[in-house]
């Protein structure tokens, strides 16, 4: 009896995070802050764990814990099961929630619409004729006057029906052909692999009638992963999903995780996590379109150069050693066994080609979502403002690119009041003259940030209004009574704590100014830079198309009035959402699409930032609220002249 | 200390049996003979192991066991460590060899000379040219002018050195290559494969200076495996190697292990048994050259449909079904991580193509041997006697094929005297008036048995001499001083047992003779009724191959005399040794002859003897020395005709 309860008596606590859905075992007793810190997860705190400051807020979902109370957290909210994690002790195993990081639910993108509403305005072509195709035929058993083989019979038959001659047929398919063709009267389905006149048969079962046959597309994302399952037959989008990827607990941005991965047991465990990632998207889809995962025979990611090293376990520390080498920009076709996702094994999978270190193949497959290469004529520029930025200027002749580290502070990453484009998210705002706001929140509830496009509202309206200077400081215009202080910090009040949904003021400080002002300073300099490379002005660009992270709502005269974009016509910008989503369902569509994009990787100029000595001048010109010289934003001085002169007079 | 002792008790004994490498454990005190058994090792004992016969002898070659006395043993041989296993029980883990299992060791075929010697009488071409290649290459490192990616750096290396455009590469090779390619300076070993425009890279390795390659030929025996290994830089055999395959353990011939793999896990059994055998022979052949099997990234296997199924772990069930019916007879190349052989993982294998269940790539492949193929005009017979008997008919417009259930007789299988042609077999035998024999020993020792030519020359001594008649039966003429009587069995003596290897006498029995008598039979009905289906006679044959396990020293003329041969000049007849392998050495050496064997299979029309209703009647007509129909025989009768005039004078 006594060693029975001996057994039973608990230690360990074993902490699961949410929305990251990594585990963790812990001391009974442990600080739920210093397991989230021994998981690696980006959770830092302003006041160090005292309690005072509120970021550490976490929920508990499941198991017995012991928080004290803190000035910090409403009670509405420790009601709700909320509590700081530098106050809150595991006593039991535990389902921890991180709110700062919540499960991005993303609304299903009709690709079907946006590439039906778009056939003309694209590089790619939209058509359903993909790659792989299930077929189903029925083989005549054998005869002593046609004893063929098995493969020959099959062979036969998908000549017949397809009229496809060069045919090869997979070690896997032979394995099961006998008691195959020998089911279900000879009645089979048969999954057909290839273009053109090279087909190879990948893979056979006993035929349901149905033949149904899926893809994925997948845009492989340093933050956020986002995949759609699409019906092959018809080329429909069946469902959306997106999650955070599971390799931020080893680091926000793409450098450290190369760090992260210098020993190659860690490398390992960064492709578990990203595989991980999308195999959890996969099971999710799957069950919301009541599909088997066995169905999806292809796959097409998308993502920057990176991450595409990570998901193949390829060594990635090259990248970011001068001279910058990936081990490769473009790839065939490599079969989901070598993998590990949890579709069919025998499905192929392909990876957008990449150009380079740092422009990788969520560029090239989003330039298939632009006209860019339709026109010999019109300079167009394409700009792609994730984690990191990727810029491309061209036409149907040329096409140059390069990168610049953004950072992702549109995506609400490095902000206090950043947040993703997701329901709480303030995504407009404005002032008026006193310093109060009026703002639209995503899911019409209590602000719990702001995401990308309020971000440029906010710091544009500021501007504007003479709170913060060129320089992002507060004036002595800044209203006295907007302005928030407590022990750690400073900044402009965008909301009272009452009324925002984690009880908690939201502000802005000169930090996080400075911080955005550096990223939008990065990508303007890059844009510059790039078009003076091929002799041009700004007042050359034909069309402007930005795609990315900044939401839906992205108000383009504030962006331009914070020199983030160029002061250009309105009509010259096109907003194209996730386009290396968009672009990897071309692609899984119609293997014309593969070598479209291939070629576009080919056509594309890489210019590397890191070693251009003018990009330094550009950049410092940049850090200025719209940019030191003005002469770039002719348009934008006008207004501001007669603005000055409305308050002189 | 009692535990120690306890645990150190014996009570199991392990025995390994040779030549086979099983291994089996049973009770300490086991009879070996019933651990024959339970091994599944194809052992028959005519005395049913009463210790009279003597057909159980083996060799304990290392541990302690108990015997008794048996006149069936006789001294010398006991005290060399031979014992009757059904008189000897296990006291210790053993090793016993069972000499009726020889390690056959094949001397090493010079395929090079063969092929310098024959290069004008083959329907395939001689030609080093292999579609594996190891180049030597020195991948110049990145710089910011040229920050291409590894892989591209090393494609446009292979392009200008090999001239080769269209390039591939293999996953595995990516996942080392940005270490690869920064070791050394750069310099690296990349193996191609491919042929034409379209070649992959399926490996690097820092350089080595030496960029050694070699490849591997096998014949896929039913009953032996022999493998050669093959310089590909200069085509030389470097090693040539066989053993018994395992697979006898579970069946002597073809259908009886299709019969066994019923159930799946069988069929795994069996795929082991092929694979460790090949295996095995591959560790000797390496370890003998003294190169590293991972060396060798190129295989080419040629066997019988049921032994290329057993290997590849296809279901063999519907081979012997009717109608007969493979999984496949033509495959394209496998890479070697699906197989398991111990060579480079990412090696190719190729399996030369069937053309039915009872044709195989044995066939095909050693028709590449022939000139067959050379000529529109004359007509070539080509006969493979192994433990099945595969025959071809036809020229370079048409070729027909056959098999027959001809049964392993003249390998020496199922023949009580009879052995394969090793050490101690009788290769030529002649016999005076007196029934005394005067004979050749392979090996020049004591006679341990008769290989195939031995026993074609004693059935032919035999009857010329009249002491068998044409029913193969002891006539009244039998020199009663050479028949041999124990309690089981009465025999023709060919030998007495003092002067035999293993001190027994050397007996054939009408069993025997009626074994070969219906060998011969199968052999020759099936080679008339192919002719027949083409509407030709044995005259209008211009060259007669002969290939398989005969033993070089086959005497054409007595294989006329029995009926085995067709009654034809003697110069018509062309020994080629075993033509299987040589085959799939030039499949090896050269892609082409990857196409020329292709175009051979397709070429081969397949006639199924199991349902032609005219071969019962072929056969019956040929179950006589030499045959019913004596005009099938002219010469012959022509002999026979002054032979017995010269009695009767």
């Amino acid at each position: 009896m006594t060693e029975v309860t001996a057994k039973s008596k608990k230690t360990i606590s074993r902490i699961i995070f949410l929305p990251f859905d990594i585990a963790l075992e812990v001391p009974l007793g442990t600080r739920i802050l210093d397991a989230i810190k021994k998981a690696g997860l980006p959770l830092s705190t302003s006041c160090g764990g005292k309690g005072t400051c509120g970021d550490c807020l976490v929920q508990i979902l499941k198991g017995n814990y012991q928080s004290k109370q803190s000035a910090a957290l409403p009670d509405q909210l420790q009601k709700k099961g909320y509590a700081l994690a530098c106050l809150t002790e595991a006593k039991d195993d535990l389902f921890v929630h991180l709110p700062k990081f919540q499960q991005i639910t993303i609304q299903a993108v009709s690709t079907y619409q946006f590439f039906e509403e778009n056939k003309d305005r694209l590089s790619g072509i939209y058509e359903v004729n993909p790659s792989v195709k299930k077929v189903k035929l029925r083989i005549p058993p054998p005869s002593l006057e046609d004893n063929s083989s098995d493969l020959k019979r099959l062979m036969r038959e998908v000549e017949k029906k397809e009229g496809i001659e060069t045919l090869n047929c997979e070690y896997s398919v032979l394995k099961k052909l006998a008691h195959t063709v020998r089911k279900k009267g000879g009645e089979i389905s048969a999954v057909l692999f290839g273009s053109g006149k090279f087909w190879k048969i990948i893979d056979i079962e006993p035929s349901d009638g149905e033949e149904k046959i899926y893809g994925l597309s997948c845009d492989l994302g340093t933050t956020t992963v986002v995949l759609n399952l699409v019906d092959l037959k018809n080329g429909k989008t069946l469902e959306t999903a997106s999650s955070l990827n599971q390799q931020i607990s080893r680091g926000e941005d793409i450098i450290s995780r190369i760090n992260y991965a210098q020993k190659s047991s860690k490398l390992r465990e960064l492709r578990k996590l990203i595989v991980t990632t999308v195999n959890n998207l996969i099971e999710k889809v799957a069950k919301s379109a009541q599909i088997s995962p066995f169905e999806i025979y292809y796959a097409s990611f998308s993502g920057n150069t990176t991450m595409t090293h990570f998901f193949l376990n390829l060594e990635p520390r090259y990248i970011r050693e001068e001279p910058y080498v990936p081990t490769f920009n473009d790839l065939p076709l490599i079969p989901n066994r070598n993998l590990g996702l949890k579709i069919n094994p025998e499905a192929m999978v392909h990876f957008a080609p990449a150009v380079g270190s740092y422009v990788g193949g969520d560029i090239t497959a989003g330039l298939l979502c632009t006209p860019i290469l339709c026109d010999a004529e019109k300079i167009s520029v394409f700009i792609d403002a994730g984690t990191n930025g990727e810029l491309v200027v061209g036409n149907k002749e040329w096409l140059v690119t390069c990168a610049c580290s953004a950072g992702p502070a549109f995506e609400g990453s490095g902000i206090k009041c950043g947040m993703p484009a997701t329901e709480g998210a303030i995504e407009k705002i404005k002032l008026n003259d006193k310093g109060e706001t009026k703002y639209t929140v995503i899911g019409k509830i209590k602000p719990k940030g702001l995401c990308g496009s309020g971000l440029v509202d906010l710091l544009a309206e500021l501007f504007f209004h003479g709170f913060i200077d060129r320089f992002g400081k507060f004036t002595n215009k800044t209203i006295k009574t907007r302005l928030y202080k407590n022990e750690t910090e400073t900044g402009f009040l965008i909301e009272n704590a009452s009324h925002c949904y984690w009880g908690k003021a939201l502000i802005i400080t000169e930090k996080d100014i400075a911080n955005l002002i550096r990223t939008k300073a990065a990508v303007f300099s890059a844009c510059s830079l790039l078009l003076k490379k091929v002799g041009l002005n700004f007042d050359r660009i034909d069309d402007f198309y930005i795609a990315g992270g900044f939401g839906q709502h992205l108000n383009i005269e504030n962006a331009i009035c914070i020199g983030l974009l160029p002061d250009l016509e309105l009509a010259k910008f096109h907003y194209l959402g996730n386009s290396s989503l968009l672009g990897a369902s071309l692609i899984l569509l119609s293997d014309k699409n593969r070598e479209i994009v291939k070629e576009i990787a080919k056509k594309m100029t890489y210019i590397e930032l890191n070693t251009e000595p003018q990009y330094m001048n550009e950049y410092t010109g940049a850090l200025f609220l719209p940019h030191t010289n003005m002469d770039l934003f002719p348009s934008l001085r006008k207004i501001l002249k007669a603005w000055l002169l409305s308050k002189i007079l």
